[in-house]
């Protein structure tokens, strides 16, 4: 399978690019990177410390899409949006792992996955994704009556949005597995005179610093006990590992959108 | 249903006494404690700070079970092995929270279940029963080969076993989710020159001090990633609603050893 | 020391009466709680759990300040800031536990201090006051450039605000440590597009649920590591506790605002 | 100054190896291995992911040392016994982060000490060691008669011993704070009837799994409250950081045997 990398040039972009060349099955056939990038006209695989692999950081989308067979994309929602087109129209496979999407760019993602393989996640990691499992099951057995619901999330000091896609993705398990809308039920922030918490709903809290890669908690909390279901993230080439596995899952699929839980087969 | 309390003048005693006086449907009926004990003669409503119930704390076992339908047990191993064979005898239901039983005790009171109606578990929680389902699920999901299985507990400072009867019960869960024997499995302590990690150990830790009523998580810890469920007690209210439940539950039972799960109705 | 209770009845007020009917050189000589409360007319000490008191629960001020040496207050600001008014003239010891304080707040409490004994704190606890010195000296180390400060709280369901004055008082520890102002660095909030964590700057994050009586962790998170130092409360018996001895401690002082550093001697 | 790196091609070597280059003031004069290593013979540099230093892998101890100032040694107590001895000898610094040191082996060290200049430490971060600090004043506000101590360490599944000697050093701290002798107040494993904690006890408790860096809490567990004190490291880079500059600022020192927070001027 012929894989390209947008944002090549970047740190979750090396770290593709070196997986991408040690996968029996994938190989690396484009790099994309920003018009301005100081990498444009480099050799991929000498960025991400391997050995030259004979493809050049370029900002041409055509020329770096010529001849591929999918995409992986970890980068913001305009780009995303309009990479989905791109797959459409050339009907490829295209692995999304971008965070902040909001409802549009949602809509304009599932649109294009009439046509193309789309696998979109907040995150590629298989322990993410279990959990999100476990949090539905433990949602449905621990009604509101009795249990809070809230998801803490750590990430490291440069991440520009909060709360994270995996907070929102562990939050969308809680919320189905109590059968109400996220969107209704999220206290987002909390500051000042807020009164007491409001039976139902699902709260959030963001922490940033250091170099942590992500870490995330979600706690059912009652009268006299608490359960808490936490993922911890160390390295992240656990995610770039789940985006290379989710393009070559996708690339014997019809088109549609799709999410890890399919990839990893946890749907039950 | 009538129901008599072993150790009623201790603190889960207590507990229990102010519960079932306070639960549709149950009526405490007799208070046991040892012969030395400076409550025997006082009122067991009186001990649990309620006004008297009229049920004097004794050490008669005969007149405390007089006219009973059930007994509730937290106490040391040879009184539960002592107190099933006396179920059996009077067809009782028995509701057994006591930790530290061994082999032979689990023996023995699995053939007093041929005729009294048991439930028995290291923990009666609501919390803590589901996450053993949900560590289950995981470590079935997670295998051997990537990821390693830690059990650690915290515990207040009287407690006198190590590990909980839950930490066991948790090493359990994992041992079925993997379709492995937990005692062949468990490493219960590391001291020293140990070894690198043996692949499919089940491993347990331990921590003991203050007036921690009771935490335990389980860790499946891969490459660059951790997934850690956890329980905190925080108030032995719960290990008591949870086995007056248990008791009202098995009251419409047949003759059977049964746990926790099937009581919430847990199991799959 | 004669002590009155503001909010008698309620959870907080019957603790202390319950504290300070245990604790030699201390007695309770008035019971105040709000003209509608249920309680009005009832006897302190029934209330508490204990035996009558003879300290009947009233909304009547003057009655209930009458030879009284001292007014313990875990309410609400504007009820702190009143009582203020009330010690100053009286020249009592007001001991304020109330959180919420706004700045207006501070300063009036600040003006009442010329004439009254105040101790103010947002955690009576000792283990909360040692963390603030630990965290102070954290924070001196481990500077700006290379580690970011972040402050996570939870509490239980009914609590009204946030972050909790624990937090605060955390918060302003770390400031001190780095010689920073607290209102000039706080971010209390993270939604959306917030873009990178700025420089220098002290995070809050707020959890609301279950029972939960007060948890604390200050994390101070680097590159490659994290030093994260917090405080589990599981009973408010602490700082009622810590309330009864900060009175005793202040009926010796001369006039002026003090701290429970001040009253537990952990200033250096 | 010249450094010769033992287990230069290790996982701690090579990242030793790759910060010395990345240091000024410090060069890679020998990269020791043993003589089985297939690394034999390859430069330490390219082993290490940068370009040839120049600096060929050697089991041979005197052509390693030749003109070198200083030893960094992470290996394993025999080793270490043995190359402080060479180092005293040789009037060499040795920054010794081997952990797993018994009495003799740190008697042994002790005796190299009074002609070599010796760093020995179980930690070599900069977090770690603050945390010593914070841990002997929290041990000693906090007395044994309200406050046990329990530390609990996690590592990855290669760890060779238990616990840590990270653990055992804030063991010490502990001990230090309240003027006992770590050996005599040790609990070092929990199984089976432990009877209940004895005061003034410090316990430990070990967790190996997965990929972990390293993982410390300390905790002082009291009455209704707790003090948590807790470092995680991420990434190895900081001991080998520490390690670099503890052998940059033991040259311009007189012989003996220093602890980090000499290094970090850590000492009050």
């Amino acid at each position: 399978m012929r894989l390209v990398v947008l944002g090549a040039a970047g740190r979750m972009g090396r770290t593709l690019v070196e997986l991408i060349a040690a996968t029996p099955g994938a190989r690396l056939s484009g790099a994309l990177d920003r018009p301005d990038s100081p990498a444009i006209g480099s050799d991929a695989g000498t960025l991400a410390g391997l050995a030259p692999l004979g493809v050049i950081v370029t900002s041409d989308v055509d020329a770096a899409l010529d001849g591929a067979d999918g995409i992986i994309d970890f980068t913001a929602p305009s780009a995303s949006v309009a990479f989905a087109a791109i797959a459409a129209e050339r009907r490829l496979v295209h692995v999304i792992g971008t965070t902040g999407l909001g409802p549009d760019d949602a809509a304009a993602i599932a649109e294009a996955a009439t046509r193309a393989r789309i696998v979109k996640s907040g995150n590629m990691s298989l322990g993410v994704n279990l959990l999100a499992g476990l949090v539905e099951k433990a949602a449905r057995a621990l009604g509101p009556d009795a249990f809070d619901i809230e998801i803490l999330e750590m990430h490291h000091r440069h991440k520009v949005d909060a709360p994270s896609g995996t907070a929102l993705l562990l939050g969308e398990a809680a919320a189905n597995g109590r059968a109400i809308d996220l969107a209704e039920a999220s206290v987002r922030v909390r500051d000042g005179q807020t009164g007491p918490r409001a039976e139902g709903t699902i709260g959030f809290a963001t922490l940033r610093g250091g170099s942590v890669v992500g870490e995330h908690s979600v706690i059912l909390a009652g009268e006299g006990e608490r359960l808490v279901l936490s993922h911890i993230a160390t390295d992240r080439a656990i995610f770039a590992r789940g985006a290379v596995r989710a393009a070559l899952w996708a690339n014997g699929q019809a088109p549609g959108l799709y999410g890890m839980r399919d990839v990893l087969g946890l749907t039950d």
